[in-house]
C-alpha cells in the first residue's frame, strides 16, 4: 500500500498525514502518544479546552456512519478550539455523480485544514491524501479493512499507561482478526514499539496463517492463545462484515472464544483487558470480564479523545 | 417512579438531574425559575451569550427525534457557551446492539458534561441517570407519556410572568391529556406551586378520571372546563400516538373541543392561552385564537430558551 | 415576483434581505462585492476569523437538501463567529403538518438572527422574509427555479476578479439554463452592473426564446454562444430537475454542448471558464477544460465563502 515515498510524511519526515500506523517508525509513534499525554487532563475535563486549533477548520467526511469515531474526533477537535464541520456525504454531491476527487478538490477549496476520512474502501483516503491542497491534512478514522490508525495509537497509549514500556510484553488480539482494521494496525504499532510477542487468537476462518507474515504468533486456540499474556485485546465479531457460510453463531462462538473469568485467570495476574467496542455481551467477552477489574475498556474510550488531539495538532502543525 | 430517594438530588438536596417535575419541591422549583428569568435578556438576544459552561460539552442523545426541542437545547447550551454535539443515535452503536448502559457508559467515557435524553421510553432518563458517571448530569427531553419538565417549567414561568403568582389560579389544561407528557409535567408542578385549581378538559377517551388522582378536576365538557379560568393549555391533538378506534376526526374534535374565540370568552378576560407546539391550526385552535391578543405561544418559545439555560447552570453546578 | 416595494430593502434602502440580486441596484451589488474582497483572507485562511457576529444565531433551514450549499454557508457564518444552528427541516414539524409560517415564527421566537433558506419552491424565502419577526434576516440559498442569488453574486465576485470591470464583457451562460436558478440570478447581476452582453446558449429545449425578454442573447449553437466571449459559465445538467421526453442523453449532449479544448478556441484566448458544480465530467464539460488553465471552478469556491460572509455581515448590520 505504501510506495517507496511514505506519504504520510513531508521532506523533513515531520507526520503530515495520519492514514496507517504501518510506515511510521518507532519515533513518531512515541512522539504522537508522548503528544497524547499532555491532553489526557483536556481528554478527562480537568482542563477545559486548549487554543491550539482556534479558527481551523476540521472537515469530518464520512463516507460510512460511525457515529462513536466521529463524535470523538469531533469533541478532540472542538477541545482544540477548532471549528468542525460534520458533512453528510451519503446525501451530498456524491449521490450527484461527482467523482471522489472534485468532491475533495471542493471541500479543499473551502479551506479546510483537516479531512476526517472514514470510507468503506480500503486506501480511500490514501487517494484523498495525494490530491487535497498542501494546507489539508487527513486523517485516516477507519478505511475498509485496512487500518483504523487512531484505534491503534489509542491502544497504544492504553498500553502504555498500564504497562509502561512495550519491551517485554505479550499482546494477544482476540476474535475476528481477518476482518478487522484495528488489529491490522494494533499490530504494525506494536511490533514497531518493540513489543517482542504478538499474538493473534481465533477460528482459522477468522485468523488466517498468513498474518505470521506482519510477524504475528497465530493460535488458533483461545487458552493457549491467552496464556500469560500481559494485554488480551477481545475485537467485536463484526457480523456485518460476514458472509454467511464463515458465520459462527454467537453462542458457538462464545463457547470457544468468548473471554471468560476463568479463561482470563490463564493469562498473568495483571493483564489487562481491552476492546475497541460496542462490546457483544455474552458473545465475544463475557459481562464479569468487561465489567471487571482488569477491564480498561472505558479509560480506553478517554484515551482516545487525548490521542486524537494529539494526531490532529502534530499534523496541523506540519507543512507539506 | 420515584423510589425513596429522589436521584434527581444530591445528599445536600440540590438539583443534579432534571428528569420529572414531580418529586422537586416549591424551593426547586422557584429557584429554577428565578434563575430563568436572569437569562431571558440572553434568551432574546439582548445580551449575546454568558460564559457559564464555556468548555463544557452537552451531548443532545435524542433516541427520538424532535427537531424543535433539540434546536431549544442546542440554543441554550451555546448560549452558556458549552459545546454541544448531537448524536444520532438511531444509526449508532445502539444499532450494532449495543445495550443502552453500554452506549451510555461510553458517552460518559468521553467527557461529557450533560447528557440531554429524548427517549419514546418512559423511565429511560431515569435509568441512564443511575448509570452515568459522577460528573454527568441528566436532563430529560420527554420520555414516552411520562414527562417532559423542561417544557412544564417553561409553562410554569409563562405564567408566572403574566400573572406573577400561582395562588389564585385557575388553570385549564385541554385535549389530549393522556398521551401528554406535558400535561403530567404541569399538573405536578402547578399543584406544587401552590395553584388551587388545576382542571383537566377533554373527551373520555383523553382524559380518563383516574387524573383527580394527581390532584387535577376532571372535565369533559370544554365550556364547563374553561369557565372562569384565568389560564388555558392546549394541548396538541397527537394523531401519530393514539390508535386508530379512539382517535375522534379533526372536525369532530375541533367541534366539540376546538378553542374558539367564542368559546375563550368564558375564561376571564385576561385568561391567557398557551399551547406547547407545533399546533394544529383548526384541530385543536382556531386560528383566531391562535393569533390573537391572549396568545402567549410564541413567548413561551423564547421562555423555554432562558429557562433550559437555567437548568443546565443549575444542575452544571451541583456535584453528584 | 417583486411587488412595488422592494421585500429585500429597508426605508432606508438599506439591504435587510437577500432574497434575489432582481431587484438590486448597482451600488449594492457593488457594495457586496466590496465587502466580500475584505473577507477574502479569511475564506482562504490567511486571516482566521473575524468577531463581527458574535454571539448571533444563524439557522440553516434547508428545506431541500443541499451539502455543499449548506456547508459553505455554515463555514462562512462560523468565521464571522456565528453560532450555527442547522435543522432537519424534513423531520422536523413541517412533517407534522405545521404551516411554513408557523414554523418560521417559532424559530423566529428562537431568536435567530439570520435564516438561511433552500427551499424547492420558488417564492418561500420571500413568504418567509415577509413573515419573520423584525430582528431577522433572510438569505435565499436557492428557491426552485427562481433564484440563487449568493451563487449569482460569487460568480460577478469571480468575473471581477479576473476582468477588473463588466463594461466590455461578453459573458457566455452556457446549458440547461431553464431549470438553472443561477442563470437567473447571473443575468440579473450581469446586465445592472453594466455587462453590455449577456448570452444564454443551448438547444431549444433548455434555453426557450424568451430569456431574451430578460436582457439576454439566445444562442442554440454552442460554437456561435462562445464565440469572443470573455467568460463562459457552464451550467450543470441537472438530469434530476428535467422531465424525461426533454432529456438529451448524456453522451449527445457532450457531442453538441460539452464544452470541449477545441470549442473554447473560439472563446478570447484569456477567457476564463466557471461552473457553480458539482461538474458531469464529460457531459457539460470536458476533464481537460474543468482542470485546465482557464479554469477557475475552485476559486470560486473559495470566492463564495468571502461573498457569503459579506452579505450576512452587511444583512445583520442593518435594521428592519
Amino acid at each position: 500500500m505504501l510506495a517507496r515515498h511514505n506519504p504520510q510524511l513531508n521532506k523533513h519526515g515531520e507526520l503530515i498525514h495520519l492514514l496507517s500506523t504501518e510506515g511510521l517508525s518507532r519515533d513518531i509513534l512515541t512522539h504522537i502518544l508522548d503528544t497524547a499525554s499532555n491532553f489526557v487532563s483536556v481528554a478527562d475535563r480537568e482542563v477545559k479546552k486548549v487554543p491550539l486549533l482556534r479558527g481551523k477548520s476540521v472537515f469530518n467526511l464520512f463516507f460510512e456512519n460511525s457515529t462513536r469515531t466521529r463524535t470523538t474526533f469531533d469533541i478532540a477537535a472542538k477541545r482544540l478550539s477548532a471549528d468542525v464541520f460534520t458533512l453528510d456525504i451519503g446525501r451530498s454531491s456524491t449521490a450527484k455523480g461527482e467523482t471522489l476527487l472534485d468532491t475533495v478538490a471542493n471541500l479543499s477549496a473551502m479551506a479546510a485544514d483537516i479531512f476526517v476520512v472514514r470510507h468503506s474502501e480500503s486506501g480511500a483516503p490514501y487517494l484523498i491524501a495525494q490530491h487535497v491542497a498542501p494546507h489539508v491534512h487527513v486523517v485516516n478514522a477507519g478505511d475498509g479493512r485496512h487500518a483504523h490508525p487512531t484505534q491503534g495509537l489509542l491502544d497504544m497509549y492504553t498500553i502504555r499507561h498500564y504497562k509502561k514500556d512495550f519491551s517485554n510484553l505479550t499482546v494477544a488480539i482476540v476474535g475476528d482478526v481477518l476482518h478487522s482494521r484495528v488489529a491490522r494496525s494494533d499490530i504494525h504499532a506494536l511490533t514497531t514499539l518493540g513489543c517482542p510477542e504478538v499474538r493473534v487468537v481465533g477460528p482459522k476462518t477468522l485468523v488466517p496463517e498468513n498474518f505470521s507474515a506482519m510477524g504475528a504468533r497465530v493460535f488458533h486456540n483461545l487458552e493457549d492463545g491467552i496464556r500469560g499474556a500481559d494485554v488480551v485485546i477481545m475485537l467485536r465479531l463484526q457480523n456485518e462484515r460476514m458472509s454467511g457460510a464463515l458465520l459462527p453463531s454467537s453462542q458457538e462462538y462464545f463457547q470457544t472464544f468468548g473471554l471468560t473469568p476463568e479463561r482470563l485467570q490463564l493469562a498473568k495476574p495483571d493483564a489487562i483487558v481491552m476492546h475497541p467496542g460496542p462490546i457483544n455481551r455474552g458473545v465475544e467477552i463475557d459481562s464479569d470480564v468487561a465489567d471487571g477489574r482488569q477491564s480498561v475498556i472505558l479509560p480506553q474510550v478517554t484515551f482516545g479523545i487525548a490521542v486524537r488531539m494529539a494526531v490532529m495538532s502534530i499534523v496541523a502543525g506540519n507543512e507539506a
